[in-house]
């Protein structure tokens, strides 16, 4: 995994129409036709994001002349991940700050109820 | 969660420097000087950098007006993990069908060999 093949995955799934072309394909193989349909854009724009996203080692395209058919290939997103893995503590940690500020938050907000109830009691 | 976020993680994430300072303040806060430091790069270039990774919410700056120590800020990290997760499925499956292929091959392996090392006794 050099360097350079990291960047190119990166930079292949910074763009939203690319990301949802890769959901489509994690459905099963589609041709550009396919891929074209559901966004409202031309096949020559589709093509090259396709193009980005092949460099990058994401898709692969079928030999049937035809079709040429686009399958998901994973394997980059999987050492994107092992990228992302390294850092992993660092957002669990995190979020775990954010869930016991949560919990303290709605502790105080109880209390401050219970207090109000007390009182219209009273 | 917007698009437009996740356009920025992943786009922040493809350059390699970005890549190295997010480790490096993995270890802790540091300043433009500190990171600027183990790279071949003016403090202006970093500071480019660091204003992408700002921007993507991957690093906050301190408020010390000398300093303005730099900080990782690894929820965006755990935002593109998630969108990630979502195709763990498909790379953990091709590295499954690559563990059989690798065991094949090495049975096959084996087995020639067995049948090398009959062959010399013979």
């Amino acid at each position: 995994m050099t360097p350079d093949h990291l960047d190119a995955t990166f930079a292949a799934l910074a763009d939203p129409t690319r990301r949802a072309i890769l959901a489509r394909l994690a459905l099963g193989e589609a041709s550009v036709m396919e891929l074209a349909e559901p966004f409202a854009m031309t096949q020559p724009a589709i093509s090259k994001h396709l193009k980005v996203l092949e460099r990058a080692g994401l898709i692969s395209r079928g030999r049937d002349a035809q079709r040429r058919p686009c399958r998901l290939e994973p394997a980059a997103l999987g050492e994107a991940d092992e990228w992302l893995e390294g850092y992993r503590r660092f957002w669990e940690a995190s979020f775990q700050r954010l869930d016991v500020l949560l919990g303290e938050l709605k502790a105080g907000e109880q209390k401050s109820e219970r207090t109000k109830a007390t009182r219209t009691k009273k």
